[in-house]
Order: structure tokens, then sequence, then C-alpha cells
């Protein structure tokens, strides 16, 4: 399964049409494949095609497509009738995170699907082994998690259930580098996957600071925007070490483990943000307060930033085939 | 202590002038601070000048200077003796990381300087509770830990010990906004800082996961390039949450907490690397394998990376004088 997949002759599905699923469709029309996409709800079926467009134009824009934007809105079909997938060998479902609605577009996706097909979940917070007994074949049903905006984000989580088939896993991860991907893949279903899972080690220690009044919201924030900002888009963790010495680090882990907080209860700060229905920059009240304007700037800053970082990262080595240098020496 | 310093009246000395003392030297005098740069190995004395006046020649080439390079260096003495220090306000210690050593130094030090100067520390490895102890005035005895390359970071952490007076951790977390940082303020001394302490925490569960066989050590670094690389730099860890939802978080965290590694252990791979004397880039045998032409790129990598992020990052928000948006919408 190691040989380059011919894209354009792989049907793909996308079932539920919102933000997410959206630029989905976008990421694999860019890919080259025919997509057929489901809206579940008659809302995206009205609003889907217009933010498609919309995506495809802005990726025109920053030069991400090779021909004309009616050239890939030409290999994609829209519909409700999960029919429209019956040749498709790959299926994504995008819906909301309730497992009852997701039994429900399973049974309707299986039912038209062929039997050699893959299903695969864009799910973030429920777990692969427990979704895959909602369909027929579970060693064909596997967890990959995009980041948004998918089409201009490198980053995929590919995640096995407990009965995952380990090939379909590896023939998912070769496809996604010709995504324009870089993919982890996570052979056990753990909760949180990898990013979030270790960033929920570091909400338990630094909620712990804050409680202790040892440091406030706004040094960690400036900690990990300015300092681990400075180094972690280049060399991820494990190489950081390598770069910063490994004798040292090993001996200040000793002394610094039996330290950290092993707690195991919410933090009492997120309780009572919870408590008071805070909802961050969703209703301007949260850990932060914000006006409408500061919220919206919030959200532009975050989109641009994305692309931003995006072409920055690309200059520099990539994992995808071995490390590959571009950079120039600093004069 | 709230009003605006005059920096070009504040005499500042930085004692021990290997790179990082070097590059502080460098952005002090970009403040505008008469400089006394006191060199303790004779080998510093030599190379100090000739270094120094290479990163203000790099600062000048990279538009950083507002006038021509002589101008930064007539600012500077540097010296072996350190009666030079005398009229310091401030005076920075930045030895390497042994206790005796640094008694030595502060011994010498303390000699020389008002009563009424305030001594900092680069340290990142030992307590200030522990290092105040060795001078006369242990009250006005300070962390600030600086990032490297010091003129072109805006990373600073200031810590204070169990003995030092808030009014002075004040003053210069004012004074450290005029040099162009972002500083935070630890009022409580904790083993490794904040960025540090929160990366242990995640060292702890990502070697646990290794262990476990869930993800290989490229996931990780993958995973912390793309995904956590993506916004980390913008919006830190606190306004992450805020963006993306307090309630689902709050309702995770209750589930991950209690399956999060708890261990006190030395992870048994790092154990591994120091047996072997794998030494990481500094002798080509680490977590990762590299040729003597891999570590040099690396290192010309981060070099340029710390730039380029640096460069990226000024064009948003900040958090100096509340959120000053500066970024312009997508179109």
């Amino acid at each position: 399964m190691n040989n380059k997949t011919d894209l354009r002759s792989m049907e793909v599905g996308v079932v539920g049409l919102g933000l997410m699923g959206s630029s989905i469709v976008v990421s694999l029309l860019l890919a080259g494949h025919p997509v057929k996409a489901i809206a579940p709800i008659p809302e995206d079926m009205e609003l889907a095609a217009t933010r498609i467009r919309e995506q495809l134009t802005h990726c025109y824009k920053s030069g991400l497509l090779k021909g004309p934007v009616h050239v890939y809105e030409a290999r994609l079909k829209i519909a409700e009738d999960y029919r429209l997938l019956k040749n498709c060998d790959l299926v994504f479902e995008c819906v909301i995170e309730d497992i009852e609605i997701k039994a429900s577009v399973y049974a309707k996706i299986a039912k038209e699907i062929r039997t050699d097909a893959v299903i695969a979940t864009n799910t973030s917070a429920i777990s692969i082994s427990i979704l895959q007994q909602l369909v027929p074949h579970a060693k064909r049903f596997i967890g990959i998690h995009w980041a948004e905006p998918a089409y201009a984000t490198r980053f995929m989580e590919i995640t096995c259930g407990a009965e995952t088939c380990a090939d379909y896993a590896e023939w998912i991860f070769d496809i996604a580098h010709q995504w324009g991907k870089e993919p982890t893949l996570l052979r056990k279903d753990i909760r949180g996957f990898i990013t979030n899972r270790l960033m929920y080690a570091v909400y338990r220690e630094i909620f712990h600071l804050v409680d202790q009044g040892v440091a406030t919201i706004e040094d960690a924030d400036k900690a990990f925007r300015y300092d681990a900002g400075s180094w972690m888009t280049l060399m991820g963790i494990f190489r950081r070490m390598d770069f910063t010495g490994l004798a040292d680090c090993t001996a200040i882990l000793k002394t610094v483990f039996p330290t950290l907080s092993n707690t195991d209860k919410v933090p009492s700060l997120m309780q009572k943000m919870v408590d008071s229905n805070a909802r961050g920059t969703q209703n301007l009240v949260g850990l932060y307060k914000y006006t409408a304007k500061e919220a919206k700037e919030w959200e532009d800053a975050f989109a641009m930033f994305n692309k931003d970082i995006y072409q920055l990262a690309s200059f520099y080595p990539s994992e995808k085939n071995g490390v590959q240098f571009k950079v120039v020496p600093l004069t």
C-alpha cells in the first residue's frame, strides 16, 4: 500500500458541511479528489456551496490552486441523498459531537457505500473504539482529525480504534502526505489524542500554579507565546531536548517530577467559569474579558496567523521525507 | 516606581561575557543604557568585544539600531576589574550554573557596588532563594532570566526569591517593557519557573505515551510543531481556551486528569540516553541522529527561525499595554 495513489481516480465522501466539513472538502479538492459531499442539515445544503466557493477563491488568491476555481468546483457534487457516496473509497463523517446523531449518520453511510470502503470520523471528543461499534465493519473505521481550516494547516491526527485494521491506518498515513499533511499515527486510541492530551498535562500544572498564587494566567500566556513559541514550530518537543542538552534535562526531571501536580480535580477556576456560563469569545465572558469588536478581532487574527505560520513553517525542515533543510544561514 | 526610567542615565553591569552575557550586553545597549561589562575569564576579555561588535552589526543590518554601531559601542566599557561596577543601579550575573563560582562572583560584585544597587542572576537551574543567601542584601537580589539571543527575543522571566523585596521586582518589571520585553513576574520561587515547568509536565506525559507504544517521538514533535505551533505564539494557553470553548474543555478535564501520568521516575529513554553519553546536537547522538552538517543546519535554522517568529509575533496583539490589535482581517 506504499505506492502513490492517483487521487484523481479516488472518490472521497464528506458528510456534514459545517465550517470544518466545508474546509475538509476544499482540502480534498485541492489534492485532486472527486468529492461527494452530503448535507444532512437543510441549512448546510444552502450555505455549503457558497462557503466552499469562497474558500476556494481565498485559496486561489493565496496561490494554492493550480487552475481557476471552477475546475475544482466541477469535481464536487453536493446532495442530501446518501446514494451519492456509492463509489467512494473513503468517507469522512464531520457532524457534531453527539453519539446518537453520529450513529444515525453511520447507518445511512453504511447502507450506501461499498463493503470495502473506509469510514473516518473527524471527532476530537469521542473514543474511536466506541464509535466503531456503530458501523458494520469496525476494522474499516478510523479517526482522522483535521485542524481548522483544513486546507491551510499541516496537522492531521490519524487514530486507530481497538478494532481498526492497521493496514487502513497506514494507507491513510501515506495518502495524507499527498494531501500536504504532516500526519501523526496513533496506534492506540487514547483520550485527547496527542496534542490535546499533552495540553491537558499543561493545564493541570498551570491551574495548580495559578491556584497557589505563583503565576497569573497572563504570565502563563506570555510564557507560551514568547518563550515556547520561539522554538515550538521549528523543533517540537524532543528535537528541542537534543538542542538544549539531554543530561541537564534528565537531572532536572528527577527533581521536578515529584513536585508536579497530580490532581484529578477540575480546577476551581474552570468550574467557576462554567457555573457562570462563561463561554469565552462566544459570549464575551471568559478567562479574559472581550468586547464584541475584540472577539471578532481575535478571530480575524487567528485566521491570519494561521496562514502566516503555515507559510513560515514551510521554509523550515520538514519531517515529511526525512529532514530537508531549505534554510540559508544568517549572515 | 511606575514612572518611565531614563535608561541613558542608568548604568547597568553585566558579569560574565559568554554567549548569553554578550547578547544581554547588546540588548541593554540597544535600550540606551551605559553598560559596564566584567569578563571574569581572560578568554572572554579577548572574545567579548569582537562578539558584541558582530552582534551589534547584525542588529544594524536587521534595522534594530537607531544609529551607527560605534555610537552603541561607545556606551560600553569592558574590564576584568570589578571596580567598574561602582555606579551601577543593576548588575546582571551571567556566569555558569555552579553555585561556588556564583558565590565568588557575588562577593566581588558586592564589594564594589553601591549598597542600594540590585543584583540579578540569569540562572535557570538554581533556586533564587538559595542564591540570595550568598549576597549581603538578600532583598535586593532577584532572578531575571533572558532567552537567547537576548536582543531578539521578547521573553523574560522575573523571579522573586523568598526574601526579595517586591518593589524591586516591580521596578524591573516596568523597565523590562522599556527593554522591549513581555516579562512574566513570578512572585514565588519555583523549580523550572513557568515555561520549563509546564514543559516538564508535557515531558512526563509524552514519555509515558512513548513508553506505552501509543505514540513515537516523531509523532509528538509533529503534533507540537504543526498543531500547537499553529496557535501558540498568537494566543498562549488560556486565551486559546476562551477561543475553543470553556464548557467542553472542563468536561474533558474531568475525564482526562485521572488518566494522566503521575510518575516520579526519570523516563527510561532519557536514562538510556544519559548512560550512553548522548548529548544531542553537541555530540551528534541524541533522541534523533545527526551528521555534523545537520547539527550545524539546525543551529542556523534556530537562529533564523527565532528572528522570523519575533518579526511575525510583532504583527499580532501584544499583552504589553492591554491587547493592541494591529492586524487587518483577511479578505
